[in-house]
């Protein structure tokens, strides 16, 4: 970033009048589109100069490819599409994503039995391996397990009832027993044991979503994520029985991230000091509950903390020899993810505990970053350069005192923790080179990114296995050239079915779907 | 309409300067928003004095209805919602449109035997018996054939690949066989034998739709009906073999329906006075064919035509007694279907030829209307009185020659031909009292308003038996109390559907399903 003058005293000046959301965007926004001309002309001229082999027919990494097929799907496509693919030199084009036949390669990678390996992958030395960094270049196994942990916490928005018109919006679409089955992730081997829900005293902005109808499931809850536990399958493979919490988090980047209910407050009663202290929102939504309520008797801190246990005395007293504890979030719940880890780690002492966090903001002063860490608490804290949020809150604040040439190892300013893997929105050729707030923080970009990451200096993986057509999932970020259509996750008819009568109604939900407040524990 | 000098002057102004679409817009809008405000205030006057039926349980005509369920319903439904319900004594509300067991009124009149009384249906004496009004009131079973003929013009939209990132948008989903199966419609007891494609030679604006892609299934051509007949069952109900026409118009009313192409032409080479003469737009999607297309190797004339004739032939060589021609059409579509009764009346000299058309704009001059006359055409042309559309082409010249009191008898101007049926949106207490130009064409408008339709000067049809949350399939016209979504009608996904390797692609058309350029007929 380029240090004038002018922009120097533009910050200062901000900073002395109210730091508004608005102030910030703009801010970043005209630096991402300098970011972004600078690297569309880095992309052009390095993409003339890629090494890659340059055979028309790409063999995919145990893909089965019949010559023919692909000859004639290749054939039949779009010749502009198909030309401007090859100039680009992308695996992909748009009549990749018409479904031609066996064509099409699968979209996981093998598995493979890491079950020595998974003191590494959950962190224990910091995604260091006898010097050896395993995020850069990032190993493939280690890769595969961050797409997992990625997609239990995209299940949390992929199954989350968003409409307001539906008399259960803010819940789970489907029971704890169907979830993985309806969303294709039976593949992973996990199964759900508890749904978390939670509430908040502190009148946080845009966190919970709400029927407009005067009638619905919960006034005061929403889902916030799931509890999940490996099978034996998947825990002979992993080396480990791996119990996992996936919070759910919020979509777009919210105003509140920044605003004054993120106010440091202290997390522990324990810490006689008070020198421990994380934002209040955050906390609030962890931790709130009331008896008035019927989801949130028990806090969602209570509820998690309950079934860790439960599942940690179920599995000693069946034997396994190692049990671990991995919590994932996106955004939000990439910073309960932290509150939960902190109080796991307290709470349940020995327990390998491992935090993966996508675009999460920060949560904490350093005190809480200090205790996280004498706690042994691994965190993997994924960001994509070009989002907002894991710049947020204090973002501003740091900037300043990094240019004054202050220590920011003061205890009144927000700090992030663990160990960061940074992505490159303009690294992948699949996606838009435009600066969109919302689109680069959206959890299926991560995932995309993660997907196709080798090193810091290389080019997106040419074989990258993951559904690129996912990205527009909630986004329109995809180039165009792909034919995928922007925003495609929708329910047919918007959620209305044709009964028997011939009549368009809203379907009641399956009796088993319909959330349920007692304890949901197998 | 108050006939203010200023007014006048406004109207003259308008026309001297060039008459453009977005001034007939503003014009339409102002007048229509007094008009709003007049009806709100009468509606709201009437409302207090509707002397429907209290009971808080209304019995639909031939509904099933249990008490207990419904009370239920009735319990569980919004209260907002039901006491705003109960104020208007609609009988729908909100709860109406979730499914909660068997208290959903079938949408479907009971059938009746008509073979008596179809020569008075298909207009043989305009719509009048006996000095009795068929129209005015509404006669029950006349208003059933005309909500049939309808829903095969709706089909039209229904089935139309819209989709611009499909190689098939422009033409119909589904092969003739299934069309009316996939959209419910088999309850009408016909069978699609043929489907018409049409291209134009005059640049139309707006009127075709195609695909982004550079491969697709035509370049020249759109779907743009279809020919039915009805089965042997339903002809004995109806009291003769009756073939339908069903053209495709376009959803929103389009700017060339005003625009210069729309300039008298020539229809007919035996006028040899050359008097008779139609819009030139219309005329050339009727008529087009060119050899190097696949699809219009005929002209939608020629297909529909020939088509007909093969029909009438094999019935009577089957031994049918009596044979009937309807044309049904919404908005271009019936403006097509007029072209087509002129046609087929000249060309199959004694076939009783019908026109149902929906928000058709007017179509020739004069002599147009009446050579349809004296050939014996019956023309049913249903309206809103809201709706643009029927007013053009010619509406401003048409209002000021009124007001000046010039005889509008000559054969420059545009005329409308045949019997009208006009309905008034504010009629509905289901839709919004808001002026909406695109809302005010749809035709799902037009059914809604046709169902409901008692007399001129009646309330809407309490017991009114199509399903209300139609309207809101392209629209979003329905009264945000009902809380049926808005634009509702749209494929899961956006059309992706998940591939056997867990992949989102753009499915290939079922093979059955590609449209087939050849002859078609059964």
């Amino acid at each position: 970033m380029e240090k004038t003058g002018a922009r120097k005293t533009k910050w200062v000046l901000k900073l002395k009048s109210s730091v508004t959301w608005k102030a910030i965007r703009k801010a970043i926004s005209s630096t991402m589109k300098k970011k972004q001309q600078q690297q569309q002309h880095f992309h052009l001229t390095s993409a003339s100069s890629m090494k890659i082999k340059p055979s028309p027919i790409r063999v995919h990494e145990g893909a089965v490819i019949k010559p023919n097929l692909r000859t004639k799907a290749k054939k039949s496509a779009s010749h502009c599409t198909k030309s401007l693919a090859q100039l680009l030199r992308l695996p992909y084009s748009a009549s990749d994503f018409v479904d031609r036949g066996n064509h099409m390669t699968p979209t996981n990678s093998p598995k493979e039995n890491i079950s020595t390996k998974w003191h590494d992958i959950h962190g224990l030395c910091n995604w260091e391996k006898k010097k050896e960094n395993l995020l850069d270049p990032l190993q493939p196994w280690l890769r595969r397990e961050l797409v997992k942990y990625g997609e239990f916490a995209q299940a949390t928005y992929d199954a989350f009832d968003f409409n307001p018109l539906s008399e259960y919006c803010g819940s789970c679409r489907y029971n704890r027993h169907k979830l993985f089955e309806e969303l294709g992730l039976t593949k992973y081997g996990y199964e759900v044991t508890k749904y978390i829900y939670a509430m908040s005293h502190v009148d946080v902005p845009r966190w919970i979503e709400k029927s407009f109808l005067n009638e619905m499931w919960s006034k005061d809850s929403n889902w916030m994520g799931y509890v999940s536990v490996s099978n034996d399958e998947e825990s002979e493979r992993i080396g480990r029985r791996d119990i996992v919490m996936a919070w759910r988090g919020t979509v777009a980047p919210t105003e509140w991230f920044n605003d004054l209910k993120t106010k440091l407050e202290h997390i522990d009663d324990d810490d006689q000091k008070g020198n421990i202290k994380v934002a209040k929102g955050f906390l609030s939504i962890y931790r709130s509950k009331s008896k008035l309520t019927r989801y949130n008797k028990l806090s969602a801190s209570e509820q998690v903390m309950e079934e860790v246990k439960r599942l940690v005395r179920l599995y000693k007293e069946k034997g396994a020899q190692e049990i671990s504890f991995t919590i994932a979030g996106h955004s939000l719940g990439g910073a309960l993810a932290l509150l939960n880890a902190y109080e796991a780690a307290t709470s349940i002492p020995g327990l390998p505990i491992c935090v993966i966090s996508f675009g999460a903001p920060r949560v904490g002063n350093m005190a809480f970053e200090d205790k996280l860490g004498e706690i042994g608490v691994k965190i993997l804290r994924i960001v994509v350069k070009q989002d907002i949020v894991p710049k947020l809150p204090g973002f501003i604040i740091s900037k300043i005192l990094h240019k004054l040439h202050v220590d920011t190892r003061v205890n009144w300013v927000y700090r992030h923790v663990g160990t960061q893997l940074k992505l490159d929105m303009f690294m992948s050729p699949y996606l838009k080179h435009e600066s969109d707030l919302v689109g680069s923080h959206n959890l299926e970009i991560y995932l995309h990114l993660l997907d196709g990451f080798l090193c810091k200096q290389c080019k997106f993986r040419w074989n990258a296995r993951r559904d690129v057509a996912l990205v527009n999932k909630t986004t329109g970020m995809l180039i165009k050239e792909l034919r995928i259509p922007q925003f495609w996750y929708q329910l047919p008819h918007k959620g209305l079915v044709l009964n028997k009568y011939g009549r368009w109604v809203k379907p009641c939900r399956e009796p088993e779907d319909v959330p349920f407040p007692f304890c949901e524990a197998s």
